[in-house]
C-alpha cells in the first residue's frame, strides 16, 4: 500500500502545476492564520501517528454494536490524546470556530461518523455554561470538560419536536424532601433522538415541564443522573436505550429515556435564570436575555460545519474528476478527464464556490455570535434579535444548500460515488440530518415554532424577542381580551414596544430586523385575535425602511428596494446581488398581500396563513439567499484584500461565480420582477408596459420622418 | 405486538373514512385487473405465512457479512415457495409488468434491500434470450429459469463505464482449441459492480473485446462459468470478489471479476448475431435490429420500478402526516394533524401525482417495447429508434424525480424520516442508484454516449441507429475523408439514408423522432469533420415539422411550437401541456442556436457542443418533461374513462395537479418564453413591447377624451 501513497496520478500532478498562486496562502485563508495551520498539523501528526486509531477494516462492514463500540474505542483514546497533546482546549471551546475547530475536525477524520460524545462537547458543556448558575457551574464544569461525567442534551420526545411547548416530560417539585419526581407520563413522552443518550452518557440535561404548588411554569432544564458513575447500571426508575439504525450518525447512540418517579436533587434544575426555592417558590428570572442561547450557538455553529463537510464532498468529487477519463471529446485525443465536461464543471464548481460561501457566511456569523454574547455580557442587548432570526436562517439555507450539493458530488462521481468507501454517501447521511435536526428547515423559515417563543416567555417571563413574538404571546396568554400593546418607534430605527402592564412581558427596543423580517414571525401571530394586527406591523415595517439606510442590519437592503426602483440591468456582481434583494423584498410583499387579500375575503387569520405559507417559505427562501449571497460578497471584499492578487482574483472570481449562478438559478424570479414588464412585482402591467413603449426610438418624436418621406406621397398618391 | 396490530391510529381511520371512491377500484386499475390483484394477494398470503422470511432482528443491525448471508437464505427460500405456488413464471417474466411484476414486488417486500438474485432474472436471462442463438437457448435458459445456475450481468469495469466501447477485457479466440481466451490486462478492466458477481453466481455474461485472427471486432457478449457449480470455488484463472459496502443495495453482493488466461469453449460466445466460426472467422450478423435490447429492457422497467418505490415513500409519509401532530394552528384546537399544513401538503401531494405519472407512463412504455419487440419479430423496425430515445430520455427524468421526491418524502418526515425503521432511507438509497446506473443520468439527457452507439456498429455493422448516429459513426470511422452520406425525404415524414458502398453501415427510413430529437444526438456528431452538418439536419428536422402533425410520435408537439404561436394562455390543462411543449421547442432551438454561433465564431465542433452542453441538457430535461407531462395526461384521460366518476374525478386531479406543478416550476422558462414581451423566444423584444403596448386600452382610440375634457382647456387656459 505505501505505493499507492507515494505515486501520485500524473493528471492530478498536471492539474496541481497548473495552479496559479501558493497554497499555503489559502490554507492559512482558510485556518484563519498561520498558528492556526501550525498547530492543527501538529496536532494531527500526534493523533495519526496512532495505530489504534486507524481502522484495519472499514466501519461499514461492522455490525450495528461493533460500529458502536469501535467509535467509543477511538473516541476515549482521542481525548487522552488531546487532554495528554492539546493544550488550547478551552480557548478552542469558546473563542475559536465553536464546535468546528481544530479539535472537531481532527476527531472527524479518526472516527469519520461522528463520535459519541459529540453532544457533550457540543450541547451538554455549553448548555451548563450558559444557564447553570455559579455553585453549578463550579459543581459541574470541571468535571464534564475532564469527561469525568459524559452528558447527553435530552429535549426531544417521541412525539414532539418542533413544538416545544408540547414535550410532556414532568418535573414536579416535593418540597418535602426538596427534590424533583421526573415522570414520563405517556408513550409519546419518551425521550427520542439525543445522541450520545443511548448507552454513552451517564447524565443528561433534561427538558421538562416544571411543576410546583400544583401550577406549571413550562419548560426548564435539568441536570440528571441517568447510570451508576462506577456500574454504568441505569438507576431506578430510570429505563434508557438506543432507538437504533439510521441514514448516518450510527456511531452516535441516539437514545430514548424513560421516567419513573425518578427523583433528583432541587439543584438539579438549571438556576442561572429561573430558580424554584427549597419550599417550592418558582421565581421568575430577573433579566435573562438569552435563555435559548444553546439552540442559537448550536445553529450559528452548524454553518460552518456544513460548510466543511461540503468542502470536503468537493475535494473528493474533484480530485476524481480530474484523474477519473471516460469517452472522447475527439477522435484523436485520449479520452477526456471528466473535469473537461463543461457539465461536470457546473456541478462542481458551484459546489466549491456554495462550501467558501457557507464558510465566510459561517465566521462572520460566528463573530458576530461572539460579539452579542460580549455585548449580553454588558447588558447590552440590541442585536439579539438579529442573532436569533439570522441564525434561523442560515442554518435552514445553508444545510439544504450543503446537502444537495454533497449529493450533487456524489452523482457526479457516477456510480463509483455510490460506494462507502467514497466517504460520499456517509457525508450525505451526516449533512442531510442537519436539514431536520436543530430546527425542521421548513419550519425555520416559516417559523411556524410559535409554541418554542411563548415556552420561552412562559418559563422565564422576561426574554428578549421580536415585537412579533411577544404580541403573539400576549395575545395567546389572554385570548379572550387581547392585551393592548403600544408600539412607538424609536430612535436608530427600532421599535419600544411595551406590553400593558398586567401582563407578564416586557421587551424593550425590538431592532428593525424582527419587523421588517416579518413573514418569519407570521405563525406567532396566528394567535392573534386581531386581524388587523399583522397590516399594521407591515405598513410600520414598511414604513421604517427610510431609516433602514443608516442602520448595518441584513434588511438593509429593503431600503434600496422601496426606493430604488431597478433602473439598468449592467450584469456586474453589486448589480445582480441588489436584483436578488428586490426579488426577496418583492416576494415579502407578494405574500404579505395574498395573506391579506384572504384574511379581507373572510377567512380566520390562521387559516389564511396555512393557505398562504408555501409562498411564505418562497419569500422567505429569497431572503436567505439575498443575505447569504451579499454577505459571502462583502466579506469576500473585505477578507481577500490583504492577500495576494494571484489568490484574491481566484477567490473573488470564485465568489462571483456564484452570484451569478443563483441569479440564473433564480432567472425566472429576476425576470418576473425586473425585467419584464407584465411580471413586475407591483402588478402594474400595462403602466409598465406603456412606460417601456415610449423608450421605443420610435417614439422619440412624436412624428417618424417616413411619414413626410414615404407615408404621406403614398396617401396622396404622390410617391 | 398484536395489539399493535389490530388498533388502527384513530386519524387513520377518520381519514380513510372520508375517501370518497371505491378503494378496491383503485387497486385493480394499479394492478391493471382485478385477477392480478387476485393472484397477488394469494401468492403473498403464501409467502408470509413463512415465519423464516421474517427477520427476527432488522438487517440494518447486521454486519456487512450477515446482511448478505440472510439475503440469500430469504431469496433461496422464496425462489422454493415461487417454484411450488406461482404457477405463472415465464408469463410474469415475460408478459406483464416487467421486472416489476408480482414476483418482483413480494420479492421486495420479502428482502427489503435487494436480492442477490435480482439480475439473473433481469440481465442475465434477458440477455441469453435475446442474444442466444436456439441451440444456446435450449442449453441455457432451462438451467436458468430453473436456477441450476445462477447468473450475473458482467459489463462495467473499473475505470470503465459510460464508454462501453472503451472496455478493456479481451477475449481472443484460439482456433487450435477452438476456445476463447479471456484476459483482464490492468487494473482499470477489471469488471467492477456486477450486482450477483461477488459470492453469489457460478455464471456470468461476460462483455469484452473480440479479438480474432488478430482483428479486434468490438465487445460482444459471452457466457462464462467462474465458479465450480459442485464447490462453488472459483476457476482457474479467475479471480472474483465483492467491492464492498454502499449506499445501498447491500444484499446484492456487487463483485469484480479479473481473468487471466482464462478459457472458455467457442459457443460461450452468444451467437444469435454475430459469430466467430470453428477456424476464427468472423462472421456478422445478417439483420440485427436489437442487440442493445437488455439494456433498453432494463431502462423501459426501471420507470415503472421506480415509480413503485416513489409509491411506498409517499405512502409511508402521507400516513405518518396522518397521525403525526405537532403545533396548533388556532389556540383552541389540538395540535394539527401535519397534513393539514399547506407546505406539508405541497410537499406530499406531488409526490403521489409524480407515482401516478411514472406509473403511467411506465405501463404506456412497457406497452411500447412490448410492440416494438413484436414487430421486430416481423421484421418491421420503424419504431426502434423512437422506443430506444424515449427509454433513455424517460429513465433520465423518472430516476431523478423519484429520487427527489422520496427524499422529499423523507424529510416531510422529520427526524424520524430519518431512521433506518422508517424504510425511506433505505428507499432513497435504493432509487438514486438509479441516477447513474443503466446509463448517467446526464450522459443520457445528452447521449455523451457516442461511443455506444458506435460499439454497437462496430459489432454489428448493421444495426438500427438514427442518421445522426449513423452519420458520427461513419464521420468517426473515417476521421481524415469523412463519407459522402446521401440522405433523402422519404415519404412519412421519415429520413432515408444511405451510407456510400464502401462503409459498413446501412440505415434505412430513420425515423422523423431521432431527427428532432436533434439535441440528444449532438454529442454523436462531435466526431463529425464536417461542420456544416448539424444545421443542415436540423434544418431539415425543423422543415419536416409539417408532416409531424400526422405522425404520432413523441416529438409531434414541434408541430405546434413551430406553426401555432402561443396565442392566449387560457388556463387549462391542455393549454399548460402545450405551454411546456413550447418552452421545450424554444429550448431546442436556442441551443441549437448556441451551438452554431460558437462555431460560427471559429471554434471546433467538439468544443463548441461542450460549451453547451449545459443549455443542452436543460433543453433536453425540458423536452422530457413535456413528454412525461403529455403522456401522463393523455393516459390518464384515455385509461379512467371506463373508471367509476368518483375515482376518475380524483385521478384527473392528479393528473392536473402535476401538470399545475410542472407549470409553476417553470414559470421562469413560461414567463420568459410565453408571457414576457422581453424574454419571447424568438428574441425579438421591442417589436413585441410595442405590440403589446399596442393593446393597451389607453391606444385604442386615437385621441383619448380626456384630451378634450381636461387637456385642452387646461393648455389654452379654459380649464
Amino acid at each position: 500500500m505505501d505505493s499507492l501513497e507515494e505515486n501520485i496520478n500524473e493528471d492530478l500532478i498536471k492539474e496541481r502545476a497548473q495552479c496559479n498562486f501558493d497554497v499555503s496562502e489559502l490554507t492559512y485563508f482558510l485556518d484563519d492564520g498561520k498558528e492556526n495551520t501550525e498547530q492543527r498539523r501538529k496536532f494531527e501528526k500526534i493523533v495519526f501517528s496512532f495505530k489504534e486509531l486507524k481502522d484495519p477494516v472499514s466501519e461499514e462492514y461492522l455490525s450495528h454494536k461493533e460500529k458502536y463500540e469501535n467509535a467509543i474505542r477511538k473516541s476515549s483514546l482521542l481525548v487522552k490524546i488531546t487532554k495528554e497533546n492539546f493544550q488550547d482546549m478551552e480557548s478552542e471551546m469558546t473563542e475559536k470556530l465553536g464546535i468546528n475547530g481544530i479539535l472537531a475536525r481532527v476527531a472527524q477524520a479518526v472516527i469519520k461518523d461522528v463520535s459519541p460524545f459529540l453532544l457533550h462537547f457540543g450541547m451538554f458543556v455549553p448548555t451548563i455554561v450558559g444557564q447553570g448558575d455559579a455553585e453549578q457551574l463550579s459543581y459541574w464544569l470541571p468535571r464534564a470538560l475532564d469527561m469525568n461525567i459524559i452528558g447527553a442534551y435530552v429535549q426531544t420526545e417521541l412525539g414532539h419536536g418542533t413544538y416545544v411547548r408540547g414535550l410532556e416530560t414532568t418535573a414536579t417539585y416535593d418540597p418535602e424532601t426538596e427534590e424533583f419526581v421526573l415522570n414520563s407520563p405517556t408513550l409519546t413522552s419518551y425521550k427520542w433522538w439525543p445522541g450520545g443518550l443511548g448507552c454513552t452518557a451517564n447524565h443528561c440535561i433534561v427538558t421538562a415541564q416544571l411543576y410546583t404548588k400544583e401550577q406549571c411554569h413550562g419548560v426548564h432544564n435539568f441536570v440528571v443522573q441517568i447510570r451508576d458513575e462506577e456500574t454504568h447500571i441505569p438507576r431506578m426508575g430510570v429505563r434508557v436505550g438506543e432507538i437504533g439504525p439510521k441514514m448516518g450518525f450510527n456511531t452516535a447512540d441516539n437514545g430514548f429515556l424513560e421516567f419513573q418517579n425518578y427523583r433528583v436533587p432541587r439543584k438539579a434544575m438549571l438556576m442561572k435564570n429561573a430558580k424554584v426555592l427549597k419550599d417550592g417558590t418558582y421565581v421568575k428570572p430577573t433579566n435573562e436575555k438569552l435563555t435559548y442561547g444553546t439552540m442559537v450557538y448550536v445553529r450559528v455553529s452548524l454553518v460552518s460545519e456544513v460548510a466543511l463537510h461540503l468542502a470536503k464532498a468537493a475535494t473528493i468529487a474533484i480530485r476524481y474528476s480530474a484523474v477519473r477519463r471516460q469517452s472522447k471529446l475527439k477522435l484523436d485525443e485520449p479520452e477526456l478527464q471528466i473535469l473537461d465536461y463543461t457539465t461536470q464543471q457546473h456541478k462542481l464548481f458551484i459546489c466549491i464556490a456554495t462550501s467558501y460561501a457557507l464558510d465566510m457566511a459561517g465566521k462572520w456569523l460566528w463573530k458576530t455570535y461572539k460579539k452579542v454574547s460580549r455585548d449580553i455580557g454588558h447588558g447590552k442587548t440590541d442585536s439579539l434579535p438579529e442573532l436569533h432570526a439570522l441564525a434561523c436562517c442560515l442554518k435552514a439555507i445553508s444545510t439544504a444548500d450543503a446537502a444537495a450539493c454533497i449529493e450533487k458530488c456524489r452523482l457526479a462521481c457516477g456510480g463509483h460515488g455510490y460506494m462507502s468507501s467514497s466517504n460520499l454517501p456517509l457525508l450525505y447521511g451526516l449533512i442531510t440530518a442537519t436539514c431536520t435536526y436543530e430546527g425542521d428547515n421548513t419550519v425555520l423559515l416559516l417559523q411556524t415554532a410559535s409554541g418554542h417563543y411563548r415556552n420561552s416567555i412562559s418559563r422565564s417571563n422576561y426574554i428578549y424577542i421580536t415585537a412579533w413574538e411577544a404580541a403573539a404571546v400576549l395575545l395567546c396568554r389572554h385570548p379572550a381580551s387581547p392585551t393592548p400593546i403600544s408600539i412607538d418607534t424609536a430612535p436608530e430605527s427600532s421599535l419600544l414596544m411595551r406590553a400593558s402592564p398586567h401582563t407578564e412581558i416586557t421587551c424593550e427596543r425590538v431592532s428593525f430586523w424582527s419587523q421588517t423580517e416579518s413573514i418569519k414571525y407570521n405563525t406567532t401571530l396566528l394567535l392573534s385575535n386581531t386581524r388587523t394586527l399583522l397590516p399594521w406591523y407591515l405598513v410600520k415595517a414598511w414604513d421604517q425602511k427610510e431609516n433602514a439606510k443608516d442602520v448595518k442590519t441584513t434588511v438593509s437592503y429593503l431600503h434600496h428596494a422601496y426606493n430604488n426602483r431597478y433602473e439598468k440591468w449592467d450584469n456586474t456582481t453589486e448589480n445582480i446581488i441588489i436584483g436578488l434583494q428586490i426579488v426577496a423584498a418583492g416576494k415579502i410583499s407578494s405574500s404579505v398581500k395574498s395573506l391579506n387579500k384572504r384574511v379581507e375575503k373572510g377567512l380566520a387569520y390562521e387559516d389564511a396563513w396555512n393557505l398562504t405559507s408555501v409562498q411564505l417559505t418562497r419569500a422567505a427562501e429569497a431572503h436567505c439567499r439575498a443575505v447569504l449571497v451579499s454577505t459571502y460578497w462583502a466579506e469576500t471584499q473585505r477578507r481577500t484584500a490583504t492577500l495576494s492578487s494571484s489568490l484574491r482574483v481566484v477567490l473573488q472570481t470564485l465568489a462571483e461565480l456564484y452570484v451569478v449562478y443563483w441569479a440564473l438559478e433564480t432567472v425566472g424570479d429576476l425576470l418576473q420582477l425586473l425585467n419584464s414588464t407584465l411580471g413586475a412585482y407591483d402588478g402594474r402591467v400595462y403602466e409598465r408596459l406603456m412606460a417601456e413603449a415610449l423608450k421605443s426610438p420610435l417614439n422619440a418624436e412624436p412624428v417618424n420622418r417616413t411619414f413626410d418621406t414615404h407615408l404621406k406621397p403614398l396617401m396622396q398618391g404622390k410617391l
